[in-house]
């Protein structure tokens, strides 16, 4: 997950709901509701003055469209504003517009948290996930006469298929293990980046229906005795997770801040990925220092001139931007193997559980 | 003024008070006093559990130093937290580390607006100003017999010469002009990237002292008929400053943007860089489209696909920063010029005046 990317296009253009090159390097058309009259209704039920909207990277380019259409419809007087702080999930509400609208409207993720001035609209595909299962089914999952037992997990846009995938894998013979996960997860078989209590299920394999490799590999890490099979109805891809590459990194990470003789230790003052015991537990040693920030990126730690940083905010910055920084970024557990508390045979992946 | 600058040079051994190669590009070393001895009566008098700790970019460096030296006198149980945000002014205080602490320290600027809990360390140069000061008197200043008439100004961190300056020049037979300016600015003769109100004197002619051309550009900006003297103690430079590329570049910009059809209207959230009123004006517009945020770059911008941006927030990354944003970056009047609600001959620098 890389913070702030840079990649662009030009504005082509575009009919209304096409979404690709968009950032969201998505293949498929789609049609959004974005439930215009819900936020409507809400506003006007409490006579709210000002509007807050905040969309994912990849829907920012919708919002100028998106407050058209309820500047049409809203009272004069009424201001519309959207956020342009970057945004990565629920964890990452913009709580400085949050403070200053009366309606705060949250496009593209699942509630983290609910609250009375929230209105979350969630977003889903409509990309057909049935022929890329088939493949998968085919060519990576155990046939189910020889291992019945498959976990299903899916991500927020592709909830509104669950049930009916559920019953796809059930009419060939699986016997489908899911599961709610913590209160961090809104509904059943739903991963997030950096939390897969859903699919802690009694099976060898799981299958992984969703676009791109972001969330399988974190699936992955989190359970590596498990097969992770990935059917990707978005690149039309089937693969199995494979986490090598990753956990050299971790490995090498580690190793290399073992020389580190002073720690930077963040604490992400986002508000759903704060982690405050564990920073606060790492900072009573006279070695590490306690840095507060939101968006973590190398840029920002440089001129502290630390020697190795240790990240509790979103496990995802430790280990797919980890690279990009120039000192060593580790999770809370990596710094205590690396500080020799734990053995480095107990790595595991970092996850993110609760809310706020 | 670039935000985020990912300049940066390895931690060089380096003697107590050196701050070469820090990031400042000041060829001086120096001895700060950080007033340990304040911060720690205050901590104590206040009874305070959590002390947050704000420097500039090019103090960060000394961040885990000053640590270190506050948790040697802190009683064991006060936690020190630095912020990991960016920081450009007094304008740009970390409200979310000043919410989540009972003692904030902000170092290295004046105080733009006094508070309880705030406490301000000033930083200041031990650079020899008057050896430079000779260099622009006898090289660029126009002789006191001709014109007597000088202003003088100068940055926070020269503040504790400006009497000695001040005298120096009397001494040579000039009338030196000084004001406070209004209440954005602490000192009297004091100048702020965005704030020259302490040059609106009566002299055709004004000396700048201090490091760089950031505030003496701006200055000559604001006051385009004044000859501004720079005198560089830092760099051992004399110039006079010259807008010409500035200008230039402003007046591309107005041009580019007189094509646009979609407008993104910029409020910043920093607690000294919003203007309410300018952002809501233009957003009555229908072609005009709000977006909040804090750290303004163009990877922020990017996303929303906009063809052109009013930057409300600090005027210097408008006309500093702003080639480097794909789309034209306008200030306020620049977007009334460009929509013909002015003529272009009327363009001015954009400053920032009062608090917040």
């Amino acid at each position: 997950m890389s913070q702030e990317s840079s990649e662009r296009t030009d504005p082509p253009d575009r009919r209304e709901g096409d979404l690709t090159r968009t950032g969201m390097a998505l293949k498929h058309d789609r049609e959004w509701d974005y439930e215009l009259d819900r936020i409507v209704a809400e506003v006007d039920e409490r006579g709210a003055e000002t509007v807050g909207l905040q969309f994912p990277e990849g829907l920012k380019r919708r919002g100028p469209r998106v407050a058209d259409d309820l500047r049409a419809e809203l009272p004069d007087g009424v201001t519309v504003m959207m956020s342009g702080q970057p945004c990565y999930g629920a964890c990452d509400l913009d709580t400085d517009l949050l403070r200053r609208t009366d309606v705060f409207v949250h496009f593209g993720h699942s509630p983290m948290k609910e609250s009375e001035k929230i209105i979350y609209v969630p977003l889903f595909s409509n990309v057909d996930v049935f022929p890329i299962m088939e493949r998968a089914a085919t060519e990576e999952l155990a046939p189910a006469e020889d291992d019945p037992d498959v976990g299903l997990v899916t991500t927020a846009q592709h909830m509104n298929k669950f049930d009916e995938m559920r019953a796809w894998l059930e009419d060939r013979g699986y016997t489908v293990h899911v599961r709610k996960g913590d209160d961090r997860l809104t509904h059943e078989g739903q991963v997030l980046g950096c939390n897969y209590a859903s699919a802690d299920v009694d099976a060898e394999q799981i299958l992984y229906v969703g676009g791109g490799k972001f969330h399988p590999l974190g699936l992955a890490m989190e359970h590596p005795d498990t097969q992770v099979v990935i059917a990707d109805p978005v690149n039309n891809a089937v693969s199995v997770a494979d986490t090598e590459q990753f956990m050299k990194q971790r490995y090498a990470a580690v190793h290399k801040a073992m020389d580190a003789e002073e720690w930077g230790v963040i604490f992400c003052t986002k508000i759903g990925q704060g982690r405050w015991d564990q920073a606060r537990e790492i900072v009573e040693n006279d070695d590490a220092y306690l840095i507060t920030m939101d968006e973590i990126t190398p840029d920002r730690l440089t001129n502290f001139g630390l020697d190795a940083y240790v990240n509790t905010g979103c496990p995802r910055i430790t280990t797919d931007d980890g690279p990009q920084f120039k000192q060593p970024m580790l999770t809370p557990q990596e710094y205590r193997i690396a500080v020799g508390e734990e053995p480095l045979e107990a790595l595991e992946f970092d996850t993110f559980h609760g809310t706020w």
